[in-house]
């Protein structure tokens, strides 16, 4: 069994973990730290858990933590980075579901996170955990950076198209809608049931801290001749706690139909578990990714013109956060890369 | 593995009873019958089973049915009856989702749903669904009738303190509250997004279909010597899907503390897998169990008065429906009572 | 035109009060203030308010207030009583959306609110502002204390049964479920949308703060040779923002009908304008009252039986908070009940 | 007072149109039509409307609509081209929202819709009801045909920058968002409660009904030498009843600030009651418009680029629709514009 240690349980990503990790058949949480609820059984703060997780929440502590297989970090940013030294050079392994290690470039890290990196030695070992881009790296990885929810669902659907060079990389626009719990759980009146049920609505759109990282990740899955991939990207808070849908718009470099932009899509990930492209015609909704760590993609040329819709949705705190987090362990460590995730969306 | 058939998967019972079956690890489905939708692909109707269920809907034909191990029906009332007594002579274990055979006085059922009873021989063979009160009984059945949604939270709520007499039976009031997949998959104004989102109602008070069978059910459970089990209940429609809250209302005979009542509890439930009752000041929320075969209970006697309050939750089409009708199979086959149903609801 | 002062105006009832007052052809708001909010202007808080309420938040100053005709307290309990003496002496009318006056035992006050009241030498000066029950009180009235969410729809709800002695006032259940804008903009995990959409769940069983307000309500509104009313009340809260259901149960003193029952109810209410009786089988929805301040009612006596049930739908922000601080207003000023008030609900 | 006939009142924009005209200082309905449930009251089917609407649904007559001043159709495509050579000639003003006179191309409107067009010698006869573009027309036209919801959202959101000339035209987007009324109150297992709550998806991607409109609408707007407008324009389901949110996205042609667009937007729409362009930095949320006839834009340039995000919410129902056909009617009968339009949102 792999013994996991999970930093920063409180939180909506932290809860995932406990909820995936409660039946994986080949691993077992025994450390869930919180500063703030240390000594607080894990199930009174989330009762779905009881009967499936019996822990309570401990203050981090470096030596317990070594003692682990891997180390997850479901924390803020800043948190991460202000415990990694340590544990790397402890030889722990370490999946990190925040910010601090996504973004290979500080001064654009630090800019878009306004304060110092506190690591920045440990950032280029860092694997990005996109695994249907880095899986051969993540297996090998020390330290892997989880992908934001944002960012895996515009990633996954404009890698096919980059790849096969379908697109010009240099007017992408991403439209994206998010459930509020990509907002955690912490209590600010904009997140209140009465500011945000019954509405919805755009934010951050000057610029988010999603947007350097989608680009960073756009340029590397790109090939060596194209220009470099810039995005328009502007998210809105749905009426929902979970769920990502992605609307991505990208000219056609050439003049391809629909059903060809089909065929590639389909070829591209004919052998990822959990990346499901819908057949012609039909289009991804997020109730048909609910809890589950599957990406389902679907794509279009309305009125066979020169634009392409491409339709990808995911549940943010699954293949965008916690279900994700977990395919990276089980290609850490060699199990099937579908352990604990193989199960299907409640629909309806 | 348990060869499974299923009666009508087009409705959300069917095809919660596949989510479920996908994963279980000693089942598996052959057949899945439509009359509407025959030939058509399963995942087409339900993209979320997309990689999990590879069948197409087939026309019911009774020979193919008499090789699976088990037919489940997941049908509207009426049709079980129809088709039962061939299945029944032929040797089939069904478990009925519908309410055909779970009242046993054929008069009270006709009246209830407006039509003769087709198969009235076998209503007395059925075995009424409800583990936590009838185990030993469907470990041996050939034929189950599930209990409805409404009548399952009702009845786990009650159960203890009917069989300790701690309450008045014959001023019981049951005030449930639905999630709108308890309506099923019909196309009917009144089920619309627009005229539910964002509202609150009741409904069927004059009277409901499942409250001969609540009554029926507690009568069951009574100890000889009470008086008849009598109760007011009035269900309502929430604004979501899924979820089943009961608020049940009984006059004490003596007088008890919370504290005693949460004590009787506890001890009752102490070992079912799927009741949970929940610690002393806390109370149930759907979305505890959302998904799962869970029943969470809490229990108050406010102001130290004479009146008990009773609270259940459960998913009204896990608990409710599927989920128990795969608890009620995996005693039939003497497998694991929570084989395939082991896992945490997802929150948030 | 009524000058009108409004002390805290950032809550939701402030904003409603805001809402209803901006197109009210008889009062313009002239101050409304916030401590924490001074200085910024109101409509950049509530961005619907632009184009119709051109001002400022600003520091609550006496001498100010005392230039209104009236002056609301849109407040948490315990600023009201703060002020309350110095308003009262000064002359003030003061409508109080908030608790402080509501309750006439101080002692019980206390209690329930956890703290000693500021100013019990006013609360036998203040009207309990339900309308329907205090109509010519109100007219007359220098103080209102306007009445609770719950109780204004639980009370609604049996005045017409407790007049014409037909339940048992010692054995009556009130089931209510509220949306979320009753818990007011604070920032508590408790109340972030990802805690409570797509949920249902009970609170304050053991006890809430407004069944003290409801029994004595219901006991003003007795027959003088009656039993106390006694009530057991359950607050459930409703994956909504707005809307109170009522359910409540009584058992019938005396054998009526369904019919009988509906004719009392139609009768009493018939010259009340925000009052309405559904007809016979038709149930109240919280959408059939959205925004407004409408009451609906509907009774049921379920399969001829011994139980009254009583179904009562209000906007908790509307009928329950501030509409109905608005329909005080036009009582104490003399104009048309309806001022500002006639409109229907937007449905869907 | 202004006598209004509406054709086919038991649809969301039938019901909408009798709430707002319930209040209209200077209309009254005489008539309300239905094939359906001639003879039912309207109350009965929106009992939001009791206390308001003392009418019946009648069989439509010519003879009786054409005694009213105005007559509107809120019905579906295809009956208002059925009648209105007769009511047109009987010298009738008709308000049309349906989409049968919006499209002056009729072969465009025939493969839109997928009939032959009964009426085409009066579609260039209708005046397209958008009052911030076609004002002084509507106040002459005898036909208004009322620009859909998207359309209006896209628009309005629009029309500055065509104008002022700042954007590309051919290389427009808009990404919308609908609650589900726009659906209207058809009984389809697509628009049920149970397959749209909690949920998100695209439709319409290969093509939507709204897009021709969408682009006739723009070239009208558009300066003699721009080059033709044309779009791409990607319609989701948002799981709310009510609420448009267009977010539009356009390359610009010059190198402008958000803060210079900013200035353009708010000086273009200075004098329009409807249109409220928020302040930089402000975004527009569906609640800002709820139930009432606001347009509310934001402006964006994201990272100082070459991409202008408008971003614009209306209620799909109001300006989307009824109110705006009311602003319509108040314009062809020199009335106020916003006769029985002016109020605000209810927020939360």
């Amino acid at each position: 069994m792999i013994r996991v240690g999970i930093v920063g349980g409180t939180g909506y990503t932290g809860a995932e973990l406990l909820r995936l990790l409660a039946c994986h058949p080949k691993a077992r949480v025994e450390i869930i730290t919180s500063r703030g609820d240390a000594g607080r059984r894990v199930d009174s703060l989330y009762p779905n858990l009881r009967g499936f997780i019996d822990l309570e929440f401990s203050e981090p502590e470096l030596k317990a933590l070594l003692q682990c297989d891997v180390v997850f970090f479901a924390t803020p940013h800043g948190v991460a980075q202000s415990m990694m030294k340590a544990l790397y050079d402890g030889g722990a392994r370490v999946i990190d579901l925040s910010a601090d290690f996504r973004i290979r470039d500080i001064a654009v890290w630090e800019k878009w996170y306004g304060q110092a990196h506190a690591c920045p030695e440990l950032v280029n070992e860092a694997v990005y955990g996109l695994p249907e881009h880095n899986r051969e790296k993540i297996k090998r990885a020390q330290l892997v950076a989880c992908p934001g929810c944002y960012p895996t669902s515009v990633q996954l659907a404009l890698m096919p198209a980059l790849k096969a060079g379908l697109v010009d990389p240099t007017t992408l626009i991403a439209n994206s809608a998010s459930g509020i719990s990509g907002a955690g759980r912490s209590a600010k009146v904009g997140f209140l049931m009465a500011e945000n049920y019954d509405s919805f609505k755009p934010y951050g759109v000057s610029g988010h801290r999603h947007l350097p990282e989608i680009e960073q990740g756009l340029r590397d899955m790109q090939n060596a001749d194209a220009d470099a991939a810039k995005i328009t990207f502007v998210p809105h808070l749905l009426p929902t706690i979970r769920g990502i849908l992605s609307t991505v718009y990208a000219r056609l470099n050439k003049s391809v139909s629909g059903d060809q932009v089909q065929a590639i899509y389909s070829d591209y990930y004919r052998d990822e578990i959990f990346v499901d492209v819908l057949e012609r015609g039909l289009y991804p909704e997020t109730r048909f990714v609910r809890g589950s760590n599957m990406c389902r993609l679907g794509v279009e040329v309305p009125q066979g013109g020169d634009v392409l819709v491409l339709m990808s949705a995911i549940d943010n705190l699954a293949k965008g956060a916690s279900a994700q987090a977990v395919q990276n362990m089980n290609l850490m460590f060699g199990v099937d890369e579908d352990s604990g995730l193989h199960f299907p969306p409640a629909l309806p």
